[in-house]
């Protein structure tokens, strides 16, 4: 197996596939109401101020602020009821000086007005005229016009992953569609002379499909979209038509390989004609997943996985999910949630070689805990029964029980 | 105001709703392979072992153990091949005493042998006999039969949220359909005389819409299906009529009401008018979202929200999060991922009142900071700048610059 013989790191196998990966963002306009998840393609701009007008931000009397120095309980300022200002739409009048509006929450500001007093230190004492227990400064109680945001400042750059929030400011903008990043089609090819349809039954000696389903539902969970082309003999030309047609459809092709170490190479062949340069890393220094195959075929990113499900699924959480952020222009300016946990036992493992150990959290006294949960790396049930994976660095040659460790969610 | 008069604190509050919320699981059956992020209704058994045969782990040959007892370079044991294992389908042969099969990763056992010899450690002699350099145990490199999962185990409890690994688990077992929980209905209602839609364009005092949109895309994210009731005007009988409306067709009911005291009161008013038990309870000891109010109606949760955008959207994050949580049975077996951070300066804040704080993760030297993000809560910027929320607890008055805080994100 002379692929093996150098084995990358995978932070260096990805770098090598990320830095000759073409990453055009392709730009589609969507509804902002549709966009909860979705990466801006743009810098988005704010049309208006906002807010667009001074509002209050309690109910009370919109005062000029001068109007009320000095009042005070003992010594309240007595002002005329210039009016009461309706909700949605501008008032009728202006505050003269020595006058009042009667205002509620997120009410329009008369002109001339520059602070609101709250209703709690205010006394109505005769018709068309109130008392003022307390000064208020200029601006007290109001938000300004543009406090949020200003007219033409970026409120979004390019690259972010819409949330609520983002969904919230671009709606009170009036910013009804949004240009994002249209969602990158990973296509995804099973093969297998042993592995058959989910929904037929098992024949002595066959599998069914797993990774055509686990690679699909975290492809769409990373925000992409896969495409299945089914499970693919393993056989050269049934292998590279399947994978052409979907290179040609998909801006990102994996292959999950065969089990044997024949249909492993097969999977590098094939992916070699597909298109220059081809295979860039044939083999990673990580556990589970040594055989990775990282290519770039007519400038689009193409990944062949081991066959097992497990190792199938910790790469590609290493790797595909780089390559559609990429796809997607998103800006990691957001860190990773995470769980830090003790390790409940001595973990070892091969200086230079990175490994993922899948963990269940305990929760302790003192915090969670990280519980590996052992089993070969075949079986899938070990995932199930795991909350998240735990890095052994290539540097160490293990970690030792109690040690403070970082739990990746699955 | 006297529903303020004794403010409940925000556990409390959840947990006297949460205590009437009857919790009817409504299951219905979909494509296991659409069912990523939905939750089991019911537990989950395996239909038949898995592996559902004796497999092989490597390249090698397939022994029986004893066979190999003692073998090693210098004394090889010889075996003559039987034959070779075609891949997904059971071996036309069994092992006789002294006989070896020829067999690919995954392939199935012939009869009679319980261990395999990877490829490295044999040598071809002559046709139809091979060398053993390296006795194995009996199962070693096999995934017995069951290994994984055994008949009739439950895989899955109910309440578990399905993620890629449990998809992938659920197709090994060919169980292509699965009963989960329907996504409950939350119909959102906005009010304000001030309140536009976002497509409209803004006339003096006018404010589009923020909570529909940004408390709809909260409702996707939490697995929930949002149902909008558009903007209904501050006045008893419309408002009555379009919460009704909704209460009948969904399962939770979330009304954001206008800004002012006047129109909170009118929201409670309303609530107390759709059914038995009405208003819970009236007021919150949490700041933002001190005038939430919670109630049951006809056995469904009804929310009034404050109007202003950041408190509508940290208080849903509070109180709809675990009521959507209840409804789709979820159970909370995995802790919720965060970030750990440095607070970048003092905060102070009132005993007994619980804060939420938006900020900013600054990535440090050692590790995050966390910087508060300041503004005034009806700013939607305020959000869209911060990465997640802090919480200061109600026992505490404050927390100290330097202070390691929780996280949560938005």
């Amino acid at each position: 197996m002379p692929e093996f013989l150098e084995l990358l790191p995978p932070v260096e196998a990805l770098k090598i596939l990320l830095d000759r990966l073409p990453t055009r963002i392709i730009v589609e306009e969507i509804e902002t109401s549709s966009a909860l998840g979705r990466v801006t393609a743009n810098p988005i701009q704010s049309p208006h101020p906002l807010p667009s007008f001074a509002r209050t931000t309690v109910d009370g009397y919109a005062v000029r602020a001068q109007d009320t120095f000095g009042a005070s309980e003992s010594l309240p300022a007595y002002l005329r009821i210039a009016g009461e200002v309706p909700m949605g739409s501008a008032p009728a009048f202006s505050l003269k000086p020595g006058s009042c509006a009667l205002i509620h929450t997120g009410g329009m500001l008369p002109d001339y007005a520059d602070a609101v007093v709250m209703l709690e230190y205010t006394q109505s004492v005769r018709e068309g005229e109130v008392e003022i227990l307390r000064a208020v400064g200029v601006a007290e109680n109001v938000l300004e016009l543009g406090e949020d945001v200003e007219k033409g400042q970026v409120i979004i750059p390019p690259g972010v992953r819409l949330r609520p929030a983002e969904i919230g400011g671009l709606m009170a903008l009036g910013i009804t569609h949004v240009g994002v990043a249209r969602k990158p089609r990973v296509g995804i090819l099973s093969s297998g002379d042993e592995v058959i349809p989910p929904d037929v039954e098992l024949g002595p000696g066959q599998v069914r499909d797993i990774n055509t389903y686990t690679l699909a539902a975290l492809v769409e969970d990373l925000g992409a979209f896969p495409v299945s082309y089914g499970i693919i003999a393993d056989q050269f030309e049934p292998m590279r038509i399947a994978a052409a047609t979907a290179l040609e459809a998909c801006d990102v092709v994996v292959i999950t390989a065969g089990s044997s170490a024949s249909t492993r190479d097969l999977t590098a062949q094939v992916i070699d004609e597909l298109g220059k340069p081809g295979v860039l890393v044939h083999g990673v220094n990580v556990r589970p997943g040594k055989p990775t195959i990282l290519a770039i075929c007519k400038e689009k990113a193409v990944i062949g996985l081991p066959g097992n499900p497990v190792s199938a699924l910790v790469i590609a959480s290493i790797f595909i999910k780089p390559v559609i952020d990429a796809l997607l222009g998103l800006e990691q300016t957001r860190p990773q949630p995470s769980i830090t946990a003790r390790l409940t036992l001595n973990l070892s493992s091969q200086a230079g070689r990175e490994d993922w150990i899948p963990v269940r959290l305990l929760a302790g006294e003192d915090g969670y805990q990280a519980d590996p949960v052992f089993g070969k790396s075949n079986l899938i049930f070990t995932l199930v029964r795991a909350d998240g994976l735990i890095r052994i660095p290539a540097d160490a040659t293990g970690l030792p029980a109690g040690q403070l460790v970082e739990v990746i969610f699955l």
